[in-house]
């Protein structure tokens, strides 16, 4: 599967979570980071180079910092220009149907003020709105969201796990059955250089692999069982 | 009352709604239209002139066509750069605390695609959350919006009735009593330069205020009358 991120944030160098974010992304995924104020600077947009990019993609994840409940300008410039009738819409437009639509996004705010009665009086859900609609008009799988709220204030611990779930994220197949899970944890296992681990982690990281084999495998049989009861 | 019209739109004179509407707007009147696009082309604002420009006016409104569900990019970006904390919102940021907000939404879609199983999936009340969060953060009042579906296909009473509605989104008072329905309408037949009427019509419209006047005054003495026996 391949996943292309497309960042919108006017001052990306001086952001903790999205350096932070940054940083965890594998080189040698299939995953492209496209970062639309470092290519476009001055809001002119090559409209036919960005649509030729979307089609080569499964999964396509919008991700930005919160600016009035929606996205930085120049990611609504990008939609204004690229996502054009014909191509995203319309009767010709059929270039992202079946793809997945995924949203990351920051917030300074902390959670508990996203409803009513909260500071900003609204959830994420129902702000979120405009993006759920344009995934439906253009054909695409709107995928659970991705908010991260207050990330400077996450203890290292969060933010690790955040680590893990934004990988997923960008990498996991949709489905969320526990046999895909463990099948995205021990591929990712594998893939760990454990040149750099020390004797004792690495023996502890191959018994890790071994146990989820051996528990899917026993399920499976199971299964089989169950399935011949019937 | 003074409004200013805050319009976004990359292409305002192709534009059959906008021009429409623009075309009505009173010159004697406390209205100024801000376009953005002619001021702005290459998205550079001037926060500062921008944020004076705001201070002067009671009611603000956003006038655009529906982009992604959403306003045109531009307008985005004038939200990012001229809203700023310490301005529109924070601790110092109290420059908008009372005004009014509203909305002007010019849609090609007809009304009924906005729900649940229509071809859009969301009504505009859901999709403008954004702009009521907005609303709610810079502690102004957010009014009923105005949106205009598919403006092509009105008829010729239609467009008229619009542009009445229009005149009263941007002048009127907030409060929806008779008593100040009456007084806007009285106003406007006041204000109409007689001498382009003919005798008949003349007539005719010094008839209608005389009307509306003695009915308002009847009306007045009647509840003076139902004070009195209370």
């Amino acid at each position: 599967m391949k996943t292309l991120v497309i960042i919108s944030h006017p001052e990306i160098m001086e952001s903790g979570s999205q350096q932070y974010l940054l940083s965890s992304i594998p080189e040698n995924k299939d995953i492209t980071v496209h970062h639309l104020e470092s290519i476009y600077p001055d809001f002119n947009i090559d409209v036919k180079k960005e649509q030729n990019l979307l089609k080569e993609y499964d999964r396509i994840v919008f991700q930005f910092p919160f600016y009035w409940y929606s996205a930085p300008a120049l990611l609504k410039k990008w939609q204004d220009d690229v996502l054009a009738d014909g191509f995203a819409y319309g009767k010709k437009g059929k270039a992202l149907v079946g793809k997945e639509f995924g949203l990351v996004i920051s917030i300074g705010v902390r959670k508990e003020e996203y409803q009513p009665g909260g500071r900003e009086g609204f959830s994420i859900d129902e702000l979120m709105k405009p993006f759920q609609a344009m995934a439906l008009k253009t054909g695409m799988e709107f995928l659970k969201m991705l908010p991260i709220f207050q990330f400077s204030y996450l203890t290292e611990n969060q933010k690790m796990n955040l680590l893990i779930r934004y990988q997923q994220y960008l990498t996991r197949e949709k489905e969320d059955s526990l046999a895909v899970r463990e099948k995205w944890f021990i591929e990712e296992l594998k893939s760990t250089d454990s040149s750099k681990l020390n004797d004792g982690n690495q023996f502890v990281l191959n018994q890790a692999i071994e146990f989820i084999e051996e528990n899917r495998d026993t399920i499976d049989e199971l299964k089989i069982v169950l399935d011949q009861m019937n």
